[in-house]
């Protein structure tokens, strides 16, 4: 999963005061997940990779035990716990997810996802059906991403010490070319692009949560992003960098980029693409639907020329119909993200401080 | 971590009648998780490698897209979740168990540990210092062991609905040399050997929680044993299959073996090694030492005239010092593990139900 709580992307702000406890909002990709990784985790692990901040670990393995950047040897190496609450919701599943989550992180740092493992923490007490439903939606999910799931464990905690479920999903991919993608690679003059509508998985499972009903059915947008980003790293090898907007939406990935590459980035409100049914909602819950969580979308940014072809080809692929430039990256205001609304007004979109929505994925 | 709960390593007994619910039993290590990997998990994602049942899969990757046998692209990949209880306990604590159980699985199978990831589900309210400790315990032994943590996420999941903390890590290894380690691989003639005494980490969970104190200090054994497989495999490369006998401890992986390669195995109980301490704490809590799970020995089976140069070599190891013979491999009772006393008697030591000593690791 993409979001400022993984290690390998996270984006440590200036020093904050101790916090004592682990809160909610330690787990939300915003702010204080960052300060958490940055405090605790980065001291001790800050290896050149891990510090290196992407979404998946790329990593070389030379059989003859020498350091070597030959690119044969290339491999992405990613890793995530998903912990969503309801297990089951329109659109999807924590199974799904689990997978889906995995692969898109592989995807969009621009390796071809193979093998997965799962790892599952079950409750005491959790029935074995659901479990069964779970554990077949997985296969399913890997049988259309192209992946296969080769290792796996179970752990049983007694009741009342998990909830049902957690499952932590590993992956490895190959980079087959030499491609060099990466959140430190946006220059200003080039265009911001998302794969489609915002804000579904996040709103889906918040009215499912809260028992709200919509108009228009909603769902999660849980998908395997392999195949778009295969196509649209075939039409445009020029993309400098990409990313799911997970936990803490596209804010997030967006801040997240904007501090990597030290560069401004403007979006234009009136082009980001936004179901109704979300709109409202967030409207009723006094939500942002950029900080809300997407689990089948991409952020990717290109040069400014390269932009509207790419979306074409987006838009003919299922996963990318409502595909939209939403921004593009400019030198003014290094390090921040500004929203530009229909009447010209401006304001800045930061991080997201704590928690907006526990366990989202 | 290596136990039946494992999805590759599992052996899938007859079936049994349908639990509804997951029983603590079924995280044991014991019969309970074989039937679950077995009804639940393998239906669905047995694939050639996840069916192979071994510690870690072993996985070819060609940049160019085609299957191979090339041993320069194999590596292995393994996954575990740790939620051991208490987090600390003398000789070690969660975060060193997670390193330590990854590293392991993959040395067992032949391959040199590279990589691993970790993904922490973590309670809200959990106290950032002990968490610091377990990171910085974590960083420690990644060093110890020579592998590099790359990647990470971090999880938050609602007071009561998790227990501190729960790590999952995942690991990335290399086979060197093309070696053929497996548990379908023992024949009748074959020799076992146990890396040292057995039960000390079990025993030192189980008396941490009760408060059992012994005349003499008792610690876990949890050490990462790719330096011991590393000069055991240079001295006999006809090793035929390592184990490390984790949960349901070394009769859960005997019985596994003989199984998997329908043999018998006749165990000598005067030479399996057992600290005094673990012999009186078994003893008063009325467990038996061949179900007590270990952290830090490995089981070997190699041809019987390799066996005692081989116990030699692992004794000048510190992690090797109490190696032993503990018994034989035999074509009669196949897919029976027999344990034959002092004055002759003998019993079958068979693959424990339930669940001995819940969230050992």
């Amino acid at each position: 999963m993409t979001n400022a709580a993984d290690f390998d992307r996270s984006v440590c702000p200036t020093p904050r005061q101790d916090h004592e406890r682990v809160l909610l909002g330690h787990g939300s990709g915003g702010r204080l997940s960052a300060d958490l990784v940055g405090r605790v985790f980065l001291p001790e692990f800050g290896n050149e990779v891990l510090s290196a901040l992407e979404d998946a670990a790329t990593l070389t393995i030379d059989p003859r035990g020498e350091a070597t950047r030959d690119q044969a040897n290339r491999i992405a190496f990613t890793t995530d716990s998903f912990v969503v609450k309801p297990l089951f919701f329109p659109g999807g599943d924590i199974g799904k997810l689990a997978v889906h989550g995995t692969v898109n992180d592989l995807a969009v740092s621009g390796a071809q996802p193979l093998y997965l493992s799962a790892a599952f923490i079950l409750e005491e007490g959790f029935q074995i059906d659901p479990l069964r439903r779970i554990v077949r939606s997985m296969r399913q999910a890997c049988a259309a991403a192209g992946v296969a799931l080769v290792t796996g464990d179970t752990k049983v905690v007694d009741r009342g010490k998990g909830d049902q479920i957690f499952i932590t999903t590993t992956g490895i991919g190959v980079h087959r070319v030499d491609r060099d993608l990466s959140i430190h690679n946006a220059r200003p003059g080039d265009a911001v692009i998302v794969s489609g509508t915002i804000g579904d998985h996040g709103i889906t499972i918040m009215s499912t949560r809260e028992g709200i009903e919509f108009e228009t059915a909603l769902e999660s947008d849980t998908a395997p992003l392999n195949g778009l980003v295969e196509a649209m790293l075939e039409a445009c090898p020029t993309i400098r960098a990409m990313r799911d907007p997970t936990r803490g939406g596209v804010s997030s990935t967006l801040n997240e980029l904007a501090v990597a590459s030290h560069v401004g980035i403007v979006l234009d409100e009136a082009s980001l693409p936004v179901k109704p049914a979300v709109h409202s909602a967030c409207e009723m819950l006094g939500l942002d639907p950029l900080y809300v969580a997407n689990e089948g979308k991409l952020i990717a940014v290109v040069p400014g020329d390269r932009a509207e072809p790419l979306v074409e080809v987006m838009r003919r692929h299922p996963l990318g119909r409502d595909a939209a430039v939403i921004g593009r990256v400019v030198s003014e205001h290094p390090a921040m993200v500004v929203l530009r609304n229909a009447i010209g007004g401006q304001r800045v979109v930061s991080l997201l401080a704590g928690e907006q929505l526990p366990r989202i994925c």
